[in-house]
């Protein structure tokens, strides 16, 4: 735990971590971002309003008829954009399957004093922009420039840092990420709370790097030394470790929870009988799912996969079971094309980052 | 708290009630439930995605091409309705704010095990639909009847009750009440975790009156005994006390939490100087709000009202302060045109309903 006690820091209220018992303040973060409803995995689109939501700092709400993109920095032909020239520029719709880095973050112990998310920070929601490289080769980084970072308009305080939410990716990473500059999503304008009238989004990537409320664009000759960049989104062992950057999301399945539920526990409650499970399952990258597999009363067996549709969107999965009478742990994991497969138990990490260990879905199967 | 420990009833992981420490199945309800984002009491309408959620059970996924809202019970002439035939009738489109019940739970001490919400669970949105008034009138209800239930597709358990959500209005309260029959929301189709595609907008009341993904309209010859009419939804003294029914909403008023956060403490800083406070106010019933005071500096000063806009939805309040260096609580509290106020302290009740004590937002104010 951080001895820090600078009031700044929003450290004065933190409670020492206890497996099962949160704070007011992860509360009131819980209750603040939101997630996905398990229940609408069945659907390839996330409905708008349930892609889930994290938002370090305030919502800022920006007015698009003067809203202006810089490009800025080491570049040799800087320019603006307006939301008109944006929109009159080559445009894609994908799907694109996004997922916090901090998702799972309560089933790593200790757990790191932030958003106590279990399984729904993630959602594929159509996005529609235009490719960010030609922009960038129009730009011009140059020959010193090493990495473009990306700032957004929203401004806070973490750790005593005042910051506007800003992240960068490298030249190469740039060459190889297929980044869009994002205006609508479902088919209409971006709504306030996920970026409007402007973002990133960096498929393959967890969401840090998808970045909102986009206002600059900056060319650098030295590696970011943002906020955002180095003192979060890292993978760190132990609090002196200055770890290594988050970046691709690790391969995760999830399951509608079948039967019906209780409102205030959540278990699950299902009659006896056939029952087919579904799910999602993706990886990053691009990096396709080739596996996901239900333990079932102890056994692992392989699921049906859905035909592999957009290259950042997740896949289907399907598999029968019969219930039988009791209490039953149902679990799913996924393979990915490079071999990488989720594992059982969380994952270590200070800030519990990227926690890709199989769901639990607890059920009851009742007669009655 | 309750002693009942079937598996059914979803208290077998409660922990016992203890102020600023809460339990995983709290957090997982945080986690699932959604509520606005302060900063978004701003705009009049909320944007579409941020208006509070409160999903009991599941959201069932409805074809609404084959859905049907079926008139029956006690009526003299039953009939059936499809979204067609309900587009087809006499339109109105008007915004209302909602509020959950439960809306400020988690100040309300010692705090009952349910959603913990804090501020958050209010929004407004412009409905479209029908008046249901004379639908009610063309079924005719018996002359026996008493009572009309409303039921939603949503099927789960509570307290070891399976049920489907169920709540009614006598014919008096229908008489007096602008209740509409909704299938639209900020000029869009209903999203399917607002109730697509058909629920029910009781304006002026708590949000378990406005019934989602509605299916059936019952004519009732006795009182309604469901779950969700008799077993919740009550102001109780204590754990034996039968109650009253939780019905119109209570005055209230909420702010911008004014300056830039901390992310996790969501603790705000700003710099001295002039700031205009701005907010929202709302009472039950269509009662207009007549007064919105801020406490600065220890003094309740006053703050100006816009005009009243439509009936049912909040008004826009502002103040100016002059922020002076140091650690300052604001608060705000309304008056309704009843003179009904907002009480200091949070009101008691078991579960926590209708909590309408003034906002607390504690800010610092610092020149650098």
């Amino acid at each position: 735990m951080s001895s820090d006690h600078n009031p700044f820091t929003g450290y004065a209220g933190r409670v020492a971590t206890q497996d099962g018992l949160y704070s007011q303040s992860e509360v009131g973060l819980a209750n603040r971002n939101s997630g996905i409803l398990l229940e609408t995995l069945a659907l390839d689109v996330t409905p708008t309003g349930l892609h889930y939501l994290l938002t370090h700092f305030d919502v800022p709400l920006i007015d698009e008829a003067s809203h202006r993109l810089h490009f800025t920095g080491a570049f040799e032909t800087p320019f603006d954009l307006d939301l008109d020239e944006i929109r009159a520029l080559p445009q894609v719709t994908q799907p694109v399957t996004l997922e916090c880095a901090g998702n799972g973050r309560s089933g790593v112990s200790p757990r790191s004093h932030s958003m106590p998310w279990t399984y729904e920070a993630v959602g594929t929601s159509e996005w529609t922009g235009t490719p960010l490289r030609p922009l960038i080769e129009r730009a011009g980084p140059k020959s010193d420039a090493v990495e473009i970072a990306f700032f957004g308009a929203d401004y806070g305080f973490d750790k005593g840092v005042g910051h506007y939410f800003g992240r960068s990716l490298t030249l190469a990473q740039l060459a190889e990420l297929d980044v869009l500059l994002v205006h609508a999503m479902n088919g209409q304008p971006l709504l306030p709370q996920h970026g409007a009238p402007l973002r990133l989004i960096v498929p393959g990537w967890y969401g840090m790097a998808s970045v909102k409320w986009l206002g600059r664009i900056e060319a650098l000759t030295a590696p970011f030394d943002g906020f955002q960049q180095v003192r979060t989104y890292r993978f760190r062992e132990s609090d002196d470790d200055p770890g290594r950057p988050v970046t691709r999301m690790r391969v995760k399945s999830l399951m509608v929870p079948p039967g019906v539920p209780d409102w205030t526990s959540r278990k699950r409650y299902l009659r006896p009988g056939p029952v087919t499970l579904v799910g999602r399952a993706w990886s990053g990258g691009g990096v396709p799912v080739s596996k996901v597999e239900v333990e079932l009363d102890g056994a692992w067996r392989e699921a049906r996969l859905d035909p592999q549709g957009a290259r950042y969107a997740w896949t289907r999965w399907s598999c029968d079971w019969t219930a039988t009478p009791g209490a039953h742990v149902l679990r799913c994991r996924a393979t990915d094309a490079d071999g990488q497969v989720q594992p059982l138990d969380p994952p270590w990490d200070v800030a519990g980052f990227a926690n890709n260990a199989a769901q639990k879905v607890p059920v009851f199967v009742d007669e009655t």
